[in-house]
């Protein structure tokens, strides 16, 4: 063993204190977002209509490299920050590879993942604006448990649209926000208009996260002191997410490690795109040079094969338009993939710096990232998300080309959560009944083929 | 806020080489574990036909007061140790209390709880021994899911005896367990005679702790190279435990830190016993005073109202008897009872500090432990355990005492666990059909009174 503990924990005093806007220092920007109904550049005044004003500024602000993270939510940070940066001798003892891997790990705190980062700065703002409550849906619920637990430390008032199918298969989930005093409502609900209008031409229907978008939209715009708040692809989401990588990097830095590749899972890009803003900031100002990999399921690879152009963010087509990399907003992910992982498009930031070919995408099949998961629970403990175990796949894979080159790469992967409540799925995979899914070029050809002309 | 952290965590080097053996201290000893069959004393060997002999015999040692480490699993306990000793800020805010209160958080690992501190120690010396597996029962399922993680980890076979209304009604802790490699049995089982016994006898019965046990019991000794192992009570899982309290002291003392109260839940006494052991071994060799506080539910109260004697282990009869505030072997706790602690006796080690009035008990009622709860959740993130929440319930009565005297306390207590399996209770709480239960003195005096004449 060498002297790299097993976790390296920074002290208090060295989390970090600014969030870090990697749009700052891009040189092509990502486009901007477009209002839905004009078509040009969504302005402040619109977007505050639907996001918290400090928010939506945040959104719309490219050119600011640093933004203050509040006192109030630095404290909040406190009580699960800073997260350790472990080194996995365990994996790298298992593979026998001459890598060394370390995982960022994100899921020490009851929402069980890394969103409570963006929901408490989301909350925080919707508070100081003397707001009421907030809007939101969730889908696996990983954000809406972390939004719950968020809005209840500033006593906001939580309104959480679910899916319907994971609202009755994943009761804790909805219990957890329950307890946190969110009110969780199966979408489509009779509760808004849109809800009621897709209940009747849908009898029956299970509903689906374009639908639950809608409806927190809705019950947002047309409640007195309310505001919508979303998870990941906003580059506000991802600004308060560079938390992440800030302080990996500082973590790197104490012990004098430089990273050779760095690994994220990427639905939204929420995760990866907190994870790799300062190593990218860096590639940019030309001062370092990574391998940073995006991975997607296989099921659903909007940078591996999706199109880069401007789509909707909903499906329901009344969040503002951005462009990305997309399979189309009416691209029906595969019920037969378990993960969170589901989102038809990329950030507009991710997919801009893939697009300058700044990271690289591949995608993976659902069952191998299950039998990743297996290894890494059984050697180093933790048992992952199905989401995290993306990146566990592809960490795993290179490590083990390192094993065939001998190299001693630094391998940094984004551990963005614990399967507490994926239980279902790793049942499937324990019973040997998990299947892997592919879609079609024509299934694909099919969504694209529908993206607005813009 | 003064200049101690939120989280208070030891550097790697900091963290205990030595489990420390409280009996050691004790002028008064413990009384020692019988044979059932003879009720003389049990000697190593006979110990040794059931347990790993290293593991009987630190059970049999009440004079060594420390005990090395081994370095295998010290480098486990890096993977999820030292666990933070948290400052309550936001609950002492919530609270308007001048204490000071803190926990020590064992709830981090995917077990979720305490347990895996004594299931690697457990597998390690089983693995040690050339053993090929070992066998164990699980109600609630904690234990069983950190003895499943540890023989992964040192590719062990495991076999776990789960209680079969458990198994059945808590699905997802089963398949952690097979996620981990472990073969989980709903017991009463066809594989034992005992489970066939019983299963011929009481048709479509759905279990109960002391089956499992006797299954496991069984299991053990008809197999070549098995052995059986337990998660609690025992005085060789005190002295695993012990890494809490020693590690909880050392963050203490770092920060110049002295206890005023320290409270845990009780069980079968393996988290209190851990966390107090170092404090009462000050308080034994006349270096310090603490007031501590043993919680336990009100439905299965065997210190506040049991009796102290001798008894079985189990209610199957086939372990050694020991001398404990015990309710009766054939004592069966409420199954409106939610959390894990529902043991009708308690380790003999902290039965004995009890009588010696070293340690003080107070019993409490389920909803009032819930309120408790979801006040911690919601300001603290963490959603504790049920059986966790035991002790949150003393040391928010605790600070609200203090309130009123205005004494600035410093109150430790111990957050055994997370409940993120325990949402069916949650639910319960939430949708305000939770309701208490004591039982009446006839209740009680109806098991006790079947103690057996030793």
């Amino acid at each position: 063993m060498s002297d790299i503990p097993y976790k390296i924990y920074l002290e208090e005093s060295e989390m970090p204190k600014q969030w870090y806007n990697v749009r700052a220092d891009m040189k092509k920007k990502p486009a901007p977002i477009l209002n839905p109904g004009t078509l040009q550049p969504v302005t402040l005044q619109e977007l505050s209509g639907i996001f918290c004003e400090e928010l939506a500024k945040q959104e719309l602000d490219d050119t600011t490299p640093y933004f203050d993270i509040p006192a109030e939510i630095r404290d909040f940070y406190k009580m699960y920050r800073p997260s350790p940066l472990v080194r996995a001798y365990c994996l790298e003892k298992k593979l026998d590879t001459p890598a060394h891997i370390y995982y960022k790990f994100e899921g020490n705190n009851t929402s069980g993942s890394h969103k409570l980062n963006s929901a408490i700065a989301q909350a925080y703002y919707a508070k100081k604006q003397g707001l009421k409550g907030v809007t939101t849906e969730t889908g696996a619920g990983q954000w809406g448990t972390a939004l719950s637990m968020a809005c209840s430390y500033f006593d906001l008032d939580c309104q959480v649209y679910m899916v319907k199918v994971s609202y009755e298969q994943k009761p804790f989930r909805r219990e957890v926000m329950r307890t946190y005093g969110a009110t969780v409502t199966p979408s489509p609900s009779m509760n808004t208009e849109v809800g009621r209008r897709i209940n009747a031409e849908f009898p029956g229907t299970t509903g689906s996260l374009g639908c639950a978008i809608s409806e927190a939209v809705e019950a947002a715009v047309s409640q007195e002191g309310y505001r919508y708040v979303l998870g990941s692809v906003l580059s506000q989401v991802l600004l308060h997410q560079s938390v992440i990588g800030l302080e990996a990097k500082a973590a790197l830095d104490k012990y004098g490690i430089k990273a050779d590749m760095i690994i994220g899972c990427a639905g939204g890009g929420s995760n990866l795109g907190g994870l790799i803003s300062p190593f990218v900031g860096e590639m940019l100002r030309g001062e370092n040079q990574y391998e940073i990999i995006a991975v997607e399921p296989a099921s659903c690879p909007s940078l591996t094969r999706g199109v880069y152009a401007y789509d909707f963010c909903d499906t329901g087509k009344v969040c503002p338009l951005a462009k990305m990399y997309t399979l189309g907003s009416g691209f029906i992910p595969s019920a037969n993939h378990a993960g969170g992982l589901r989102y038809h498009g990329m950030s507009s930031v991710v997919s801009e710096l893939y697009d300058q070919k700044l990271i690289s995408a591949r995608s993976v099949e659902q069952t191998s990232v299950f039998e990743a998961a297996r290894t890494f629970a059984r050697v180093e403990g933790i048992l992952p998300a199905p989401e995290s175990s993306h990146a566990i796949r592809v960490a795993i894979d290179e490590a083990l080309k390192c094993k065939e080159t001998g190299e001693a790469k630094n391998i940094v992967f984004g551990l963005t959560g614990t399967g507490y409540f994926d239980m279902v799925a790793y049942q499937k995979f324990n019973d040997g009944e998990m299947s892997d899914y592919i879609p079609t070029d024509e299934d694909l050809k099919k969504s694209i083929d529908m993206l607005p002309k813009v």
